[in-house]
């Protein structure tokens, strides 16, 4: 009999798992057959052991296979997924899902709620008051064979495996492990039945993989892992060495999104929403070039159809933007500087977001829909003395001078012009 | 305030604890404050990482103080123990606690149960129809008190967070490290309130550690731990590259404990019993030099006193020697070769007795406590072909050829005479 304390040991021993192993050990951990501790043991063994491109495709595809599988076949649609490391300001697929379903790709995205710096797509759409987040699988494919787009949250139902083994990691200091972190983001996708996936690996001071090293290893694995799980694929590392566009904060990401969609969008945000989902449309067969696919998107967001896509999509959801709420408070923060912004740390600038009430420094915290930042002033920009450089907005009783000098002291000025940086430093397939 | 998560990371890589970081894992994991899986991944953390030679004092120091510690200091005297890490007929201790006890030294020796290849002390002395190890610390520090000597099982009352931990590292793959396991060995020692520590650490082909090497490393982390720990400590590296005496199970080996006390013991077996206790009367104070203690230990086997203090031991926790069970079967193992007994697998002779019924193959295991092996020859001994190598002895339903057959194989005769190895490698203090 296959034993999981014979799988510890020689995974800690450095020998090489068999998928038989892996999936032993994953399919008894979901139904309970082997406890939280065994498992523990087992990526503390992982963290130092590492797996192997092997190793990694079996934990994949047994965790993917660890619950059901979305019917998503049943559109006779290709179906092209984006996804996200994480960073500040990541609002992209609140205007991206709807931008790339009126292009006419089906959308069904499951997505996540913020922690620590970095905020959810299931929190900002929750700021629309009434938008339900919390639809069955079927009803979200109904949803999407209807209009072509649907928005929800996790459920166990999908990779369950995925969901315990995270929790454990984040309780046992087993969460930075490149085959771990692979095998968690693609398990939910592959059983989410979805054909391709744009990935969006961020790099830089606001990112959870900070080096463009890093960043670049992670996205090459997901690839590997991901093809030889049947997955279409393609990422992108990009730059989170400042927030991106200019909203940081639920209600308010959902206004800059609305912005995008309607064409004023900030720069660097309208440029990732339309390369991310160039290469969404490419690889579902929409277009078979990036500029072209490009063309397409821009049109559909001048002649509005993207726009009310968005407007179905919240409509179909029970959302009404119409409420939208409003922070009780705002306080300007003056530049005192004269020169250019030259840098921020941008994971600061995050938590500063997150203790304005935008987002959760533990789990079970609640969040204050309204609140956030909008940033004046993006890096390279001119900064004069006095100039206004952010908004907070707030709500509940905070700690508000003390929020302000930690948002100062996270930009630095400098009197010469930082150099340009890439928004997206690579594109890897 | 203090969180096991930022002291499992702060391990993983490569950090020092505090003290007190270690006493409040141990502590909240002892109460039930911290979970199995932030144990488990410690541990395994620890495996990896190692821990420094304070770290172990810490966590020594932080089991120890996990629950009650007996109140030794009641006697008034010196208590000095013995403790052994293990091996193949290793029942030293049936026949030293009662020659040190009639020596004047008085003991309270807690011993545990056997599992895969080696016996244990609880075992042996439960084939003694009738003998009770289950004795209240209570109780057998009053026939201390009385007689000199108690022998018992180990409670949960002392150490209980070595008993949880132990049982966690067995399931987790976290048994194999240095630190952990001088912290087991030494925790319970201390709890037990004893004054000093003789440790008789096996090196061979039948002990935990085979080699020399890591067996001295043990015994120099164990020496250095318990004297931090404020025990008086020395250890012997003995040689387990055979079983020790000519008895292997556990009514056997109290039948060969009682020859030893009358002074026709085994040599290897005799010169072991008289060196560890020799080396507990100098802790101990009884004599200032080994030859003279060993002098006094063989008048005491001399004159009979050893023996009716075993005696004195048996009746007064209830066993009935008369009626020790004897095997209902037994066969003979003869010799297939002429010329020198020149290896023996100890750890695959030790699984043979196992299997005879006299061990556990797994801790819910029952035991036969008159099965096991009667060795006829032993290291260097000439073979002469048809002569008695051993006697199994068993008494259920047993795979009984199958078990001679991996009994000859785990013997190697040569033409020549193997060199004469050590029983005792080396002293350390």
């Amino acid at each position: 009999m296959m034993k999981a304390l014979e799988i510890i040991t020689k995974k800690r021993d450095g020998w090489k798992l068999s998928a038989a192993e892996i999936n032993f050990l994953v399919a008894g951990y979901t139904t309970g057959l082997i406890p939280d501790y065994q498992m523990a043991s087992f990526l503390m063994a992982v963290y130092f052991q590492g797996l192997d491109f092997q190793e990694t495709v079996s934990l994949t595809a047994a965790m993917a296979r660890s619950g059901n599988v979305l019917p998503l076949k049943d559109l006779k649609r290709m179906v092209i997924d984006k996804h996200s490391t994480g960073g500040v300001g990541d609002g992209i697929s609140l205007a991206l899902a709807p931008l790339v379903a009126a292009a006419g790709l089906p959308v069904l995205m499951m997505s996540g709620r913020g922690l620590g710096h970095t905020g959810g797509t299931l929190d900002k759409l929750e700021s629309i008051p009434g938008f339900r987040t919390d639809l069955s699988s079927t009803r979200a494919l109904n949803q999407v064979k209807k209009i072509g787009l649907a928005m929800i949250g996790q459920t166990t139902e999908f990779a369950p495996a995925d969901k315990k083994i995270y929790a454990l990691r984040d309780a046992t200091g087993t969460v930075e492990n490149i085959s771990l972190i692979c095998a968690s983001i693609l398990s939910k996708k592959i059983a989410a039945g979805i054909d391709g996936l744009v990935l969006d690996v961020k790099c830089g001071n606001g990112a959870f993989i900070p080096s463009f090293a890093a960043a670049k290893k992670l996205a090459r694995t997901l690839i590997i892992i991901g093809k030889k799980n049947g997955l279409k694929i393609k990422a992108l590392i990009t730059d989170m060495n400042q927030p991106l566009g200019k909203a940081i904060g639920n209600s308010l990401e959902i206004a800059q999104a609305l912005e995008v969609l309607r064409g004023n969008g900030p720069a660097d945000f309208e440029e990732l929403t339309l390369r991310l989902g160039a290469e969404m449309m490419v690889l579902g067969k929409k277009t078979n070039n990036i500029s072209a696919a490009k063309q397409r998107l821009q049109t559909l967001i001048h002649n509005g159809q993207a726009l009310s896509k968005f407007y179905q999509l919240v409509k179909a959801q029970g959302g009404d933007l119409a409420r939208i709420p409003v922070a009780k408070h705002k306080v300007e923060i003056n530049s005192p500087w004269k020169g250019y912004l030259f840098s921020m740390n941008t994971k600061e600038i995050g938590l500063v977001a997150t203790l304005l009430g935008a987002g959760r420094q533990r789990k079970e915290d609640s969040i204050d829909h309204s609140a956030g930042i909008i940033l004046h002033k993006k890096l390279g920009d001119p900064l004069r003395l006095g100039e206004p450089l952010a908004t907070l907005y707030y709500h509940q009783a905070i700690p508000i001078d003390e929020l302000k000098k930690r948002f100062i002291k996270a930009v630095k000025s400098k009197a010469i012009k930082p150099k340009n940086r890439p928004l997206i430093y690579k594109v890897l397939a």
